[in-house]
């Protein structure tokens, strides 16, 4: 039972909340049963694992928690990162909410077969918030990191100002990468020009200017898995 | 220029910060230029409105952010709710995450014409984190409040045990009313039986069991408005 928080393995988790800390590491942390129990199912064995009352005082573990108190149990694994692939994709450029990226991959592991590719400037996936809000596809389906120009497939770009509605494009050939930009800003200019598409996910008449990120990413998937699947 | 932490306004607020104190004042707080920015689109004038360095101190206001320093301008505005209606809306069951219920009213106001119904047991549309979330759709589009049985129209319950994958369902007919469940329980049995019809938005092979509430509504959100606007 660890009783000390000069511990290695708390000093470490200590160390993971920083994205810093997790790259220099290949390292991160999950936290919860719902998590480690996808993990599990996913067949990622944790570095170590420590239970509140069991391998840990729970005091000790909860100031390690990035929830805060009622922490029962934390698991460190390894980074892993797999290749952009698969029919169906994902492409984000820029995307810095960590809350978004991860449920991207939650839409993505459900919706399609392929893995979010992250570009420059995106959240990264294995920082706290983002593993939880993937909740536990992160184990199941590992997040890819490339440039768009090094993409392979038919690129369609979501574009708010895009004058062809998502469900009007062309029947969509595999393999297909769904390009989406930042929350703010959208793809910029030239990963625009290079896609093969643009389209949007038109929108009321009254209504926002635009979806969250991820929202959209989850419309966009909807059709275009439901488009691949059933041509 | 406000300089106490005991002035009656940053009182005001931090009371807000509770959903005891915004029942009984009805009103709410929106923070940051955004959010005042949508609300001033949507009609909706502030009750006061606080912005740093010119009506109050900035570490005082700092003092009552939800979001911790930095904060530029807080605003107090009234909780207004809708009746439920329109072509297309929502009914949320037991949706107990402030994030989610928020990200629904964003979808919503994007793709439905009606608003989101909270149904018993729903986080506070008001609080701090679904008003962010909503990304000021809150205020063009208030909520409604009102159970699953004074509901008109067609109802649709969204369940990842039904069998009828969502694209496949009959065309909807106006108005129609989608039912979602809680994050962990979806819906509970009696509204699964009373509902009009049952579907699920197809998960792939390999995929999770379940997406996150505010995916799967803002996906079928989009196929229900496609199909509705273009029968």
């Amino acid at each position: 039972m660890i009783t000390s928080h000069q511990n290695e393995k708390l000093k470490l988790i200590r160390k993971l909340a920083e994205r810093r800390g997790r790259e220099r590491e290949g390292l991160f942390v999950a936290e919860g049963e719902d998590l480690v129990a996808a993990a599990e199912a996913a067949g990622c064995e944790p570095v170590f694992l420590l239970r509140a009352g069991v391998d840990v005082e729970p005091d000790l573990l909860d100031g390690v928690s990035s929830l805060g108190s009622g922490s029962r149990v934390i698991a460190v694994y390894e980074e892993r990162f797999s290749d952009p692939g698969g029919d169906l994709s994902v492409y984000l450029h820029a995307v810095g909410d960590p809350g978004n990226v991860g449920t991207i991959m939650r839409s993505t592991h459900a919706l399609a077969d392929g893995p979010v590719v992250l570009g420059p400037d995106c959240a990264d996936p294995y920082s706290a918030k983002a593993v939880r809000a993937s909740m536990g596809s992160i184990f199941a389906r590992p997040p890819a990191r490339a440039g768009f120009s090094s993409l392979s497939g038919n690129t369609l770009a979501l574009d708010a100002r895009a004058t062809l509605p998502l469900a009007e494009i062309e029947p969509p050939v595999p393999p297909m990468v769904l390009c989406l930009g930042a929350e703010r800003d959208g793809l910029p200019e030239e990963i625009l020009a290079a896609a093969d598409e643009r389209a949007r996910i038109p929108i009321r008449p009254g209504g926002p200017d635009s979806l969250n990120v991820a929202m959209a990413a989850t419309a966009a998937l909807y059709e275009l898995g439901n488009r691949i699947t059933r041509p």
